[in-house]
């Protein structure tokens, strides 16, 4: 059976994510379009490299991503460090040929994401940013429910992402809340997940006017570099610094089809932890998904007899997409994992078939546009075209 | 005891519901302020507002609201007519020195609020806009922990009001379809609840920025002159008209205080049949609330210990604002009958104990400001500042 | 139009919702079959009685129920007192050839309830007991759904009350706690929603095997004699009397249909207020109810496609049992009040029409047959057969 | 870093969730106690074993399991085969020396499961039953309230597992519907898992008294071997055989600590997919979970203030059990796998730090004994004591 040498990039919280998926993928798809090798982890010192090796499964480590990326073995570089280097790892890897499947959001600016867009289209590459929640089962579903017409034509979208890890001023200043590591706040870290949902649901975005908030002005620094989010807390007589980037945003949308929204995203909703959710109206029904609760979509259909009209609760399962590949009955349990495990098998998928997949860079790249738009919009009080 | 005698114009849905608010008001809140006695109801002819009188339980009927308004007896008039009506009904109450309470909105423009306001103010009576859903006591239960500083600082604040009774393009074009009667669609209808929610909880709107939609451009000419809402549909080969209100109002918001957030109404939300939400974020906690499941209130508070934070669904009862006087148990039941039932003892407490009550005709003609300044940014794609 | 003249015995808070009832009732159901007069409350002494009269807005007042029993003016007794006197009222007023409609339970023990039975059967009247709850439109729509096959045969059955007004050790005894004055404790309570509900929904009990558990052994000697249920709670050094009924009550029930079931009732549940539930699988789809979120119906129907096949949640309105005389859109709001407006309407409609209503006296024995039984079951440890 | 050598007795959908969980423990938890080496899978023949080693990463297969369990190599014998292999691989496998963890249920029969619990204690080796739903966050976290007394004394449990992929009277006659190999029914197969959440969460049942049903009488003959639920239907005109186990199990249980309880299993539940519930009634508090909405446990303290009292919604994360393990924030996403891969964990842990993991063969042996008394039960009638 094919197989397909990972070199992955950075080993935080994302790198258990992906290496768990590479190793589960062929376990849920059989037969494996190819069999993904967990061939060498890097990490920014060697130390940290073996651990991640040891811990993740992976053959080889190194702390030099270049010569890992010169490697002719390697077949597919995945990037899941900080959003300030994904760039420069993946114009290398574009130029050394390599498959890249790279950590949301893409690039810090919409400069760096439109130079690593030209870089693999230039190398023809396979590529793929890894905006994971579209692929819940759930989400596809009301994919396919849009696309079969089963709620006609969509008139809105309103989505939210709602957390508060961070709601707490004492959580501490990561690079999350760094402008020159992170490009953006929320905006980046989360709301490109519902601008995500939108396009993959509605289509494309062509006008926004939105609203940007930093409602904790200063955060304590973090002592040690591990991305910990919301779990470490600073106490008594810290050091603080001025955070530069938003912790809420809110825009309202229009669609190149005509429909309207609204988007909005925080981490400061206390109570709300993961709250990613979507709503869409279309003139034949609509469609209601929260990711807290991920195992189901809700959704109504408008041609049902007046009595026995109301949202369906959906629990997705063998019946609706990917159902074969993953547990045998629905509510059996998605979680997180499996998001990846379809991701992992999409891209590879798309290297093996030679085939287009998406999200790629070219709608990571829609989105650093998009959310440059936003942010401009926030600042001139204007609507603001996205160029399409 | 002392009595207080209400003249009813109108003998619609809301006449229903006013009716039994003054019969059970004495019920619930004991001892009353004042009895309201059902003393004289007005419709369009003798014969509808006969019925009127048998069905509703009052003493005397009429077909001339004017002659009612000038009866001595009466101290209070009650107006639930279509918008159209209600700025000449209110003056003339005022005029004649009688206490009013409207229906929503209070008008179709601000300027006929405004007449309205100035009018109420010269004659130094009472005033009441029915905007009833802020009394449901889930929502008097937010307003009463933001007050005590639960919450801490508020933040953000999304509300909705979401129904499905117009989304199908055949149910008929009643009065509140008709620009010159209803003043506005779906903002004056349902999104003024929003704003009245967002007023009362958060504090004024100085700054908005929308968008409005008809989705449906034409409806059936209704047949008969009833409000009957979504219930009749037409069939065949009916004669339609242009719809010249909107369908669908999307808003952004700024409060005096530093909050912002967002406002969506729409009747083209198949599935959604009254779903008046809020959700709001402060810096010590949030809330949350559904119309739908009125019963309940969510609330955050953020000192709750970590592994022992999250929404706790608050049933009201009690314990509760107005917990006496409602039932005896939380989850008994709260119906839309109850939110009137409240709003009428507060009109009528207000009168005897000579006090403000809210929401006003103040309020009612600041919702209007705002809402014209809605429509108002929706047309230029600006924001626009209410003038506070 | 015609009326009927209603003797209401008792002005507790179930005097409140029968006199919101009988004023309703026209403003919904209309023209209404007869307009209810609320002609003469009964309470224990001229004072209160006086007090109820002008509360609840009837026309007279006595504290001798006997000589209102015997008023010839009067068509209708109502029974809202404790369960100690209901034989007794009943009987004298069928006696007198009064109609009747009793609060539940109808009686504290079988033998009363045989006795009036037969005393309203040998006089010919009409006679209901008040179990409300069955009447909330969502519930009403599960028995059409039934009646129409849409659910098949029925299987399974669960039904639980579950409420926390008297969790607590301090909470005082009130009658509803003395075996002398209630019969017995949650069982006739509450657990008799639930036998009422499987009853109409899925068919007669025919056997039964339970348990019964009193967690709070004493509770406080109630100051004061008013129903406050949980509200009012004993502190300090007070006098404290043993508990003679049940606080919970668990039983397996077989029906003469074939389906088995469950029924779960208890006062102990932290948390749960008016927690009264169903679920109901059959071999063509499931129902669920919560009357907590009333306004609502689960229905799954087995022969949806297997890609859209779910739970719908069916908000009751216009298109549903009764739905013209309620509220123009669904989730509007039903609350304690409807139901009693519609049990008001469906007694008085079978007065007029000479029709039976149900639940009647005969209802509400077999209910004490099931209850009785339940008790056997629990003392012996085996099956009891209910005799039919 | 020490690793231990796993055999894998059995490929299908359990096999898959098996191999999941050693693949991703290390990388949940780190350091791991040890690292869990795929060594050997063992199917029916050589070409399916082959297939399952490629699939689910297995450096070996074989189609001969007593070889693999006298292989000198392995540490650990996993069984994931039906119900009627396990008594015959683990007592073997004891032996043979090799640490055992089985699927559920233990056994077909207690006399097979007390001969599996005698060997292992005979042999000294570890033993773990698959009960993984306890081990889903919320539960352990339901597990974590209890122990600090944060609901006080248990009253009462009620626990349910509903689903429907075998309501549907086509669905094949696999082997979970034969009693030869299963055992029993919807007892064995799924009530168990709810009878380990009794003993768990609430201690030792001594008494049982339940109701058993199989509504479907008859079902097609499955094609073909595997075990694919009710995904794959029969249609037109197939043989049908006879079934001999349990559709459905209905019992009230008594407790050790005097707490009560009722559990209800089935699987002709339209709607309901893996519906794995409890609500657990203190006198301090309440509990209530959903495994449908598995992110989340519902929490109800007396104690709190009467106008803030409710069930708290707690999403777990990082504050909670195994949070550090798992994902750096609540509702990032529990599947099946993470409950799998936690069970892995604590097996593993459990051998090299040398010490006792629950549920073991002895919990396996009980939850036969309760199982058998469920049955006699509902044969006699009668409540059958389960000899603790």
């Amino acid at each position: 059976m094919r197989t397909l040498k990972v070199a992955m990039i950075g080993g935080g919280f994302m790198g258990k994510a992906h290496s768990l998926a590479y190793a589960g993928m062929p376990m849920f798809f059989w037969p494996a379009p190819a069999i993904p090798v967990r061939q060498t982890v890097v990490d920014i010192n060697d130390a940290l490299a073996k651990e991640a090796a040891d811990r993740y499964g992976f053959a080889n480590y190194s702390s030099d991503w270049r010569r890992v990326i010169e490697d002719p073995e390697i077949d597919i570089i995945d990037i899941v460090t900080p959003n300030n280097t994904h760039a420069e790892i993946a114009i290398a890897a574009a130029q050394a040929g390599k498959h890249i499947i790279s950590e949301k959001p893409l690039a810090r600016t919409t400069e760096e994401a439109k130079q690593m867009l030209e870089a693999v289209n230039k190398a023809g590459v396979k590529h793929m940013v890894a905006f994971n929640y579209r692929r819940t089962p759930a989400v596809t579903l009301a994919k396919k429910y849009i696309e079969e017409g089963a709620i006609g034509n969509i008139l809105n979208f309103r989505g939210t992402y709602l957390q508060d890890w961070s709601a707490d001023p004492n959580s501490p200043l990561s690079w999350r809340f760094r402008k020159d590591i992170a490009g953006s706040g929320t905006l980046g870290d989360i709301a490109t997940h519902v601008i995500d949902f939108a396009r993959y649901l509605v289509g494309e975005i062509t006008e926004v006017m939105g609203t940007s908030n930093t409602w904790i002005k200063e955060r304590p620094v973090q002592s040690g570099g591990a991305d910990k989010l919301g779990a470490v807390k600073a106490a008594g007589d810290v050091q603080k610094q001025t955070v530069d980037v938003d912790d809420e945003i809110s825009t309202l949308v229009r669609f190149e089809n005509g429909a309207v929204g609204s988007i909005e995203a925080t981490r400061n909703a206390w109570g709300r932890n993961n709250f990613l959710t979507f709503e869409i109206h279309g003139d034949k029904g609509s469609l209601s998904f929260n990711y807290e609760r991920r195992d189901e979509l809700q959704v109504c259909f408008s041609n049902d007899p007046d009595d026995r009209r109301g949202f369906r609760t959906i629990y997705t399962g063998p019946a609706h997409p990917n159902g074969g590949a993953l547990w045998p009955i629905p509510a059996l349990g998605i979680g997180y994992g499996e998001t990846k495990i379809i991701e992992a098998h999409d891209f590879i998928a798309s290297i093996v078939d030679d085939t287009e997949v998406s999200p790629n860079f070219y709608d990571g790249y829609r989105i650093s546009v998009i959310s440059d738009a936003i942010l401009e919009s926030a600042a001139s009080g204007k609507w603001v075209r996205t160029g399409v």
